[in-house]
């Protein structure tokens, strides 16, 4: 049988042989959230780079670019982190330089993985059918926040295992541990995550649209995926025109 | 006022500055456990080291030593890692080299704390009263599996957050986490904790006595402290005479 397996944090990516997994990404608050809203809004391609050097680089060549450290906007680019910046329909059809201070990271930390798949409660059910459908091992990465685990991406694991565990096994402490979380807090994950460390810093910035919306189950039917060194949705099944938008 | 965090395992140790804080080591199946045991049974002095290699040096020069790898006693050796091991007359007075597997290497990656106190269910009431008297912060390090975290060192630090939690700040994700963990699965920790990788290790070794045995709260008022190289009780509050048996 397939199995499924959490990793809190990129610092523990170590410990996992990424090339046996699909990997999930998961930045709940916000990147994975903003990069299936931009799919879904009709981006072309997202560029995640780990260092803002860099994607100011891809700016300089041309690129729309967003950067975004500590849940703010860095100064000099174009967009930042908020999921709402990529409702933009100057947007269609560009492609979009990243670096966050977790998210994308995550994705670098994972390149060797057989496939690197970008996973929100925005799109969770495309997710979770696609890792239905294929024949490989899963991996739940959380960005977690400069190497600590944290809640929200904690969760959002656990409702992946949720609806998988019926046809992976799910043996590690780690996976038993998200799935736990995720069904005491299930209920209302908005409330159950309010005392969160990044919930209270969006929240300080006056961020609650964002932390609301990003909590939002299904509102898209993408399913954004790595291929080479740029983010794409899987046109046959996740087209954008199935977005619904 | 005093903040109390997690680490799940050591490998995630260099997020934290340990010189802010004493440190709560936890490995509750079985090293911490064992080593409660064993100051409860007049043991004089623990040296945790990291390497087998080590361990042998030491029981080449003398001392009693004991080690275990991956949940077996490894040949050659004098004990294991069973707490019935150190429930032996002989030992009393005796001071004792120890390798675990995962428990003495996240003592070692911790000796930068202001304290390093040894956690198990069998004293934490100890622990607990300790950490309410300092006036210092309080990380509990988890030993986990081979760097992954494990859910019964995730749950013994739920237990000791939900006492301390009126005098500390919890605001830290892993804190919080764990502090969850444990309000789900208090009840019946044994029963909970049946589906977790070292649960179902050890259960698989015959060690279901151990593994109750490691889950029991309060049998011993010891406080093992790391002086130096050694493991010590403190004598004047927390001595063997105090350890009812």
């Amino acid at each position: 049988m397939k199995k499924i397996e959490v990793c809190f944090t990129p610092d523990l990516l170590h410990l996992h042989d990424l090339t046996e997994f699909n990997v999930v990404i998961v930045d709940i608050l916000r990147a994975t959230s903003s990069m299936t809203t931009a799919f879904a809004h009709g981006v072309k391609s997202i560029i995640p780079v780990a260092k803002v050097e860099e994607c100011m680089a891809l700016k300089l060549m041309g690129c729309v670019a967003a950067a975004e450290r500590g849940g703010k906007m860095v100064e000099g680019f174009d967009l930042g982190n908020s999921p709402f910046d990529y409702m933009d329909k100057n947007l269609k059809d560009k492609t979009i330089a990243m670096t966050t201070t977790n998210g994308t990271l995550a994705i670098s930390k994972s390149k060797e993985a057989k496939e690197v798949i970008i996973g929100s409660f925005l799109n969770i059910s495309a997710v979770i059918n696609h890792l239905q459908e294929s024949n490989e091992n899963t991996l739940v990465v959380c960005a977690g926040w400069k190497g600590q685990p944290n809640m929200e991406d904690t969760i959002f694991a656990g409702a992946i295992i949720e609806s998988l565990k019926k046809e992976f096994t799910v043996s590690q402490d780690s996976a038993l541990l998200s799935n736990a979380m995720y069904n005491i807090g299930k209920r209302n994950i908005y409330s159950f995550i309010s005392n969160s460390s990044h919930f209270k810093r969006l929240q300080g910035f006056g961020l609650d649209k964002d932390i609301e919306y990003c909590l939002t189950n299904d509102m898209y039917n993408v399913l954004p995926i790595l291929n080479g060194d740029e983010i794409e949705v899987v046109p046959e099944k996740y087209g954008r025109s199935a977005a619904g938008i």
